[in-house]
């Protein structure tokens, strides 16, 4: 397969589109993001890499961050997170207070916020108050890439427009699902938001959730190949908020999106990908990402359901 | 790999198992169900077949249906489906009526009994109130044995004790997504969750399913593949209830259960699997079928998450 | 207090509002009804009675219906209806089903529709498929005047519309709260909903609960005065659906509206009052009759809260 | 009627339900309440006082403080409040943060802790950080006695326990409906549950609301006649969270519990009154005081919703 005249294709075919869905405006850092830009990368796991468009722009991975947490946490807690965060898909995203009130301030999964800052909180259990500084070293590592930094002012911004996720984490703590202080903890998930990458960086990043955990440029083991098809699972089941149905019916990767407009995925044993566009669908999904993704899985036929 | 070693294996674990779990009680036929009963069928897609267990023991498929019922529905009306059903996950079962209340009346996916009403209703506006028969037709042909029947007498206990899925249907009704009147729909529903079979037809049944849409055996042509993908995808979202999660992150394979205590589950392009035990987990689904699963996953590595 | 120039005063201060609000269009019957009526009855227990508008306009009693059953359930079955039936504010309209199901089908209480189902179901079990000409005769017997009939025109077009009450009932059967075919049930609510009266006839029907429950021109004993308290109590606390409060908060005094445009109030040991118009507000209540209501309040000081 | 046999009656009829019931445990300081302490006080407007058991324990008046807030709140911004607090019941407890999320952060009631919490913030806005302090002279006013303190022990310990408050809090802030930093405004909301006072000053307190908003001893005006209506209106409706029905229907009289034990009643134009008792039933409002009021009500006949 050309996967280089596949993606040429993808962008010729998303240009006219651009310009449709609204970057995210909570906080200023991103309202400022360009609907223009558009990238994606294919890494495959024999080390070739493809690209289009802005690669080399970099953005916030917001939610993608949860991918990389829930990585680490696996490794080092395991079973330890049953009980205090699931795996089941949330439903809908209106109710993601009601469901934790429910349920006992136990969050459906690791990938919306209630789930990603219990984690934050094992995270911040372990490794005290630099939980954020391990997350960031844990991402550097897994792109092989130690330029990669916080954006601190989108920390900040996060943290100040941050009440919902102050309230599903006092909500919690209420419920005792919170060991630490509330301030350290959203403090990490901030950071953690808050990491800037490119398309290159964040498909090199994730290509060992293509390849069973290791990574086939360094052979580094990078997770147990058991808790690769977890997270596979869960990008599937759990990936796109009240979307992620329709992203399994349609496109039928694993994949993860965050509100910065960036997406990831896996076409296991074969390649990562990493597609971005600022501006965001009513589910707040990168617009054109989702789209660049099913138009991916249309002219290769890659699907974890079926060859085409 | 010798499946016919692991089929023994996984009978050899579950056997101290036995006696575990919940029989359905809500009506009298299924409530005398024998919970030791055990059964387990792999077919592959090269034709051999593998048992172990009661495999001529048949049972009513129950949930089951709605797969078929809905490959007929994406066969026959495809994207009309779209507004009248969803394919997100369902969040958790408690909430199946507020669910529908907040979101007017539109199921969140065909595998809940909302969802599989409306498209009870959609295949009576086509086959009038043959539909039942139609769908019996359906499924005698996937599996390509026309022994198949409905049993009555289990289908006029689901009807008089199935106030709740009266209420679903009204509800609908009342938004407006059921355009028929409400006792041919229920009939349809009723009778396609009465047909009954063994493990060995419904592994044959779903054989397409592992096959791209084309019976490996008889070369016909039971779905388009785009369809198959869907199916899969919806399976291994929406599946198993509020369980759905769980068994994508545990076992990786798209599936189905019935509260018969039947499970279908696909490897794609390798192999179609049906289980049978009649006791039932907390969320519904058969405990000895879903433990079986596992098994199967642990032993022989397939997954649609990575190779193992 | 000069009553009659103090409704004369309301009259001409809710004329310029008259066309604001929307008319019930669920069923034809009601659609028609002319926005620009308003009547408005007050019987003192003295037996002198005041009037302003159109007093012999007969207009289908809907939900003030259930004031009535409610008055036969609590005569005829007392401490039995607790358990069934709750005397609890309903919070919000939007969830009606979503109570039910969370609170397994015990509706939170009488005045609203699954409420007067369970009380349907209840007179259904006392008096077979009569009880709907029994509460016809009870809601006479109070008024007094023989005349009134049930309209069968909107009785049928309740029952063809009538599927969200079709889902309640049927709801709560499934959880063991009904005791009888739906049927009949439904039959005896639609057409307690569809008896006819003219504010004249409905504010006479009322006396009594301003009068201990004996009506003071007869001095016949239509209900116990503990069983007025407590009628009088769901009236302020339930009698608007999800506006009851703000009606207590403005008005102060124990009423009942139906979709109909009729609203009946009591000012214990003073008077029974009885207001009419078609036009509704968003809550379903009537809007002119609102407000005739708060100005009767303003204008009188009447309040079970406080003398003015 | 010589109201101390009634209250010496009463007295003897709850004796042996001492015992029943659970004193609050969230907080060291409220779980050290004897559960056998018993005090009521009837305050009539004709100045006679009548009291039985200990009427000079003093208890933390907790939710009851609601109503003071409210008082000043509806005197200093009237209908200012509207838009922010609404006035209906809340429906359940166990959905406050549901309703809350539902209802984009405007709390039903003033008189539920996210109403209450705006109110504070209200209060906050207006008085600055000593917004407390003129809580507890506005207390202090309304019982004439200037000995009233607040337990700074319980405030620190209600706000060490009180993440749920905190998530009410920052939920509504998401929503913009608080405007002022959270600290202050839950330091406020707590110290105001904290004043502490026995049942011969909680009486005295809520004087002036059985006789139009003045003072009948001192004949100072501490409330509008219009608001006298609408805060009793309000204690009726939601004075007792989701029990508020159910004392509406059984004693009908507004009235306003507490978790430390406390309940205020007033029969418009006649008395006030309040009990004492720290153990508390399932809703969490005084078990022996509800109980108290019962029979208050049954022998003296007193309700507002009809003479006995």
């Amino acid at each position: 397969m050309n996967y280089q005249i596949i993606l040429e294709q993808i962008h010729s075919d998303i240009t006219p589109l651009l310009g449709q869905g609204k970057v995210a405006t909570y906080i200023p850092a991103l309202s400022i993001a360009d609907p223009n830009d558009f990238a994606m990368t294919l890494h495959l796991i024999t080390g070739e890499v493809f690209h289009v468009g802005h690669v080399q722009k970099t953005f916030s991975i917001q939610s993608i961050s949860k991918v990389f947490m829930y990585c680490m946490a696996l490794s080092l807690f395991e079973d330890k997170i049953q009980g205090r965060v699931g795996v089941e898909p949330s439903g809908s995203s209106f109710n993601s207070l009601v469901q934790l009130e429910y349920e006992n301030g136990i969050p459906r999964n690791p990938f919306i916020n209630p789930g990603a800052i219990v984690i934050a909180d094992m995270l911040v259990t372990h490794f005290g108050e630099l939980a954020d500084d391990e997350i960031l070293q844990f991402f550097r590592n897994s792109c092989d890439d130690f330029s990669i930094t916080i954006n601190q002012e989108i920390a900040a911004s996060e943290h100040d427009s941050g009440f919902r996720n102050l309230a599903l984490a006092s909500l919690m703590k209420s419920f005792g699902n919170i060991h630490n202080r509330l301030e350290p903890i959203l403090d990490t998930y901030f950071n953690a938001c808050s990491i800037e990458a490119n398309t290159t960086q964040l498909a090199r990043s994730i290509l060992h959730l293509a390849h069973n955990g290791i990574d086939p440029i360094t052979s580094n083991v990078l997770l147990h190949p058991q808790h690769v098809k977890r997270i596979n699972a869960l990008m599937l089941t759990c990936g796109h908020y009240d979307a992620s149905g329709e992203f399994a019916y349609k496109i039928g990767l694993p994949a993860k999106s965050g509100v910065g407009g960036g997406i990831i995925a896996v076409v296991p044993d074969v390649m990562s990908i990493a597609v971005y566009s600022p501006a965001l669908n009513s589910h707040g999904n990168s617009l054109i990402g989702t789209k660049a993704l099913e138009l991916f899985a249309a002219y290769t036929g890659h699907s974890i359901f079926s060859k085409s």
